[in-house]
């Protein structure tokens, strides 16, 4: 799509959450993470999103933390806000509350826990894009969560309705994302925006077409993947490649916890507030309970890890 | 475990929720459903589970069905509410609604959306237990909703803290229900309740020392699964089989809606509703959106079925 | 179905298959565990199905599996050997082997590794029986190894056309079991044989009605499968539950091989081995490459189970 | 790696297997598509792969496939065989089988049908080494079909110990190559091929420093991969996409098949199957039983699609 005219291109990091001892919300940090990414060159905010730590999120706090990413970034960038829930009615109590804040975009999953189909799925983008008609509608793709992959047919009429705008595709697999792009383009849907959340390929993602990127690790490191996009921007491929490598380096840190002791989101997660707090960013790596925390050799295996392959604050 | 001193045991029908046509609960209908409920001999109330929508029902409708439920008992029999959501911290918000309320018992999944470890399960219930101590925790095994099975270890040693009080098996295998039975034996946990939640081996789990059944199918016909459950309390076994194979024809409305068109939980609560429309209890047999609706074919089917094999209202 | 006339019906075990130090057929120990077998009182013998290591068994090695059980036997029980291959035409082979040496059944899995399709599936049990038309066929249900669960209305469909003679169901769902009775009884088609493989639920089974079981375990301890069985048969149910119960102790067995150094598979068989090798059956533990083999403190807490849960040699 | 010493590098396609009417092999179509395929400039020869309907072959058939292939190649270009079957002590008749007609190089899954463990998988792999230390061994990641994803530390471990000469990764996930890629440059492993199964995402392989591709989708347009593997290697990395996008639209054959009828591999493999008929390379269309076929108007759109973006025969 062209670069003028996309809301939510480029690179689009979903702000992680930060926690005080009572397990409220750190608004401070949260601050002070928005504005380093503002001032890294990002180009739009993702709040509540799964990097959010949005499913442990109550819907005060996520109001909290939506007020003050829109508080800070004070309308230099576009922000979107998930309205992560089980279901349709639930979900519009988060269009609801997000509208009321002003986002520019919501971005929604699939319903989940219950055994749903297609049609129910299609039915609940339709609803949620009638309860904020005058707000981009991004799908999100995110089979690790809600078992099931949005069938692309189905992307393409939504969009061809009016109600999808784009598609976040954190899927895993850069053929699917690919096939977005080719259906819309066959479909002549040239604004409907496809972003990827695969964080280690962005180079691919790029050159096959999409439009940016929802990095987890941008907040980690915003520089890199600012510098990933505006290389890729111009085409020059095989160091986006370099830059490519470097951040999957970096990507370590979300390996580091013991998955013997640990879900994969509290080792994921865990490893980028590790590293936030050890960047001096975030007062603190606390996770939302009940997500198991790093020890102490693993908060030394992150930092080093920091040290070694990010640009630092 | 002993008959007089389980809090839940016998048959604890998951209450349906009725809606209006703006989809605001029909509190009449549910009222009606509890009253017929109670007089048909069952033994305990589960409120806001699966079979209810929860996963649709926003936080203020389920004080609603709650408060509805509730005042409708008069205390007559016990009371559990599910607790359902994706993480501790929002689970802890339905907690403390249902403790003001005034249930006997909560029951929880292990988290969902997350990807999730054992180690973080289990201190999700420690902490669900601990912002409601005098209030009896069932775990709700539920893999087709949350991914997961409760390791049978696990249990144990929550039971033996005194967080579990039981639990709610619908994982569909009867040997593992069997297997937290054994355990439970072997550990001296004679109070910890296993109550199954397939509604189709019923006379199976009372044969193997459960101590009752959580049907969501007990809506439609709460007179066979009371009769069942004294047959087998009575143990007369293969007269027991002859009520639950008829109890198996009925439980065919479950299985009208065409799956090409609508997921399992549209066809499984549609059907009940449907049924329970039939009978003259429920005002509507509306589901919440984004269900797909039962088709007047489908409708008409599931009115046969009843007719031929239920009690009636 | 009526005693009389099922020719697979009662304790059918799946013969485990003895090794040589070199991993040829120990046939000395097939014979004695064949001896055994029959005179503990078992209906049938299951040669070549999963507990056998059919999976790591060459083509040559099945023929010698069945020659040597075909002879030991002489003629004194049925046996129904497993055709256990990828597709049809593999299977076919393997049919061709097995009607030459005199069997009594076939028993067949959905065609694995390729993604199939339930017509395809249904063509597959077609063309199995048109090779051997004067065999029994059962469909084995068995989406542990297959990912795939049997469509009910197929197996009927099939039986009615003469296809299918019975289902072997390792499906571990006691209610799809349950189903599959039902279903026969709807379609009166009393010969269709049903047999579990639950061997923690076979008391359920025959109270649902099942005609026999397929017990791995009952290599162990054939003894107390037989034993059960009569119980049932004579509808002692409470004592049938309690032969179970020691039974599902005595199961144990298939659970002490550590699973972080081992897959299910080598456990579970492996525990199976141990406990013959113990009571001296069979000449050594040996399980086919690559399964992990069990280690000393295993094997000693194997034994330990046996002697204290088994009826021995 | 070095392009001159890589002996598998570039466009492998995996040979479909074109049969008779009776099912026997149709050598003389299974020539002439090898002869197509060398003069159309592929760089290896991969025999008795998914593609080739593997699954479906007798081991007598799997010889009839590799010795024609190997004879009508005469040398030319370097062959690997698949030894795809359940368990090492099967897999290893097949790698004597591929021995003795003098392959270069052995592709083989993990065991399926089994639960296995990573430490089986390793054993296996070893073993199979040990069977053919001189032939090269590739670890085939195939988890749609095996259910496992290879562990990358564990091929690295087998690199390291000249059992792995590399892999052929059809597991869909671009990342996960990738990271195979970046774990070789770690352990200065330059030699371990890898080669990727996603014919959607070439360009992005190539780009991501894959050593080359086993395009199914190869069998019907080896021209269009030659061209791609040329433009990659001259580093014209939008060009390559323009290339990819083409045959992505080819690709499309593999999805004509209609899925409520079918399963993905008739679909598929009809497809390609298809496309070859039409371009009059394979005298029929047939697939093994029990795939089911294409019909009338299916094979028509196939053709259509042919016409449109191959480069035809």
């Amino acid at each position: 799509m062209s670069e003028s005219i996309a809301p939510f291109h480029g690179v689009v990091p979903p702000i992680v959450t930060p926690f005080n001892e009572d397990f409220s919300i750190d608004t401070d940090s949260l601050r002070a993470q928005v504005e380093r990414m503002i001032k890294a060159g990002i180009h739009g905010l993702f709040a509540l999103g799964s990097s959010a730590e949005v499913a442990f999120l109550t819907r005060e706090n996520r109001q909290i933390v939506l007020d003050t990413i829109i508080d800070q970034n004070a309308g230099r960038l576009p922000v979107a806000a998930g309205v992560i829930d089980m279901t349709t009615p639930r979900c519009l109590e988060h269009v609801a509350d997000a509208r009321e804040r002003g986002v520019d975009a919501l971005v929604a999953t699939a319903p989940f826990y219950v055994r749903t189909h297609a049609n129910e799925i299609e039915e609940h983008f339709r609803q949620l894009h009638a309860a904020a008609p005058d707000l981009k509608l991004f799908a999100y793709n995110l089979p690790v969560s809600v078992n099931v992959v949005l069938e692309i047919p189905m992307l393409i009429r939504l969009a061809q309705e009016g109600v999808l705008a784009g598609i976040k595709d954190s899927g895993g697999k850069d053929d699917y994302t690919r096939a977005v792009v080719a259906a819309r383009k066959t479909a002549q849907l040239e604004n409907f925006v496809v972003l990827t959340g695969s964080e280690m390929t962005v180079d691919y993602a790029y050159l096959g077409g999409c439009d940016g990127v929802v990095p987890g690790l941008g907040n980690v490191d915003p520089y890199a993947y600012v510098q990933l996009h505006e290389t890729c921007r111009a085409k020059n491929w095989e160091q986006a490649v370099e830059i490519q490598e470097r951040i999957n380096k970096l990507m370590a840190v979300a390996f580091v916890g013991d998955g013997s002791r640990m879900g994969g989101s509290a080792a994921g997660l865990g490893g980028f507030k590790s590293a936030l707090h050890h960047l001096g960013i975030f007062a603190s790596p606390r996770m939302a309970p009940t997500h198991m925390p790093l020890n102490d050799d693993e908060h030394a295996r992150v930092a080093a890890i920091v040290d070694e392959f990010s640009h630092g604050v």
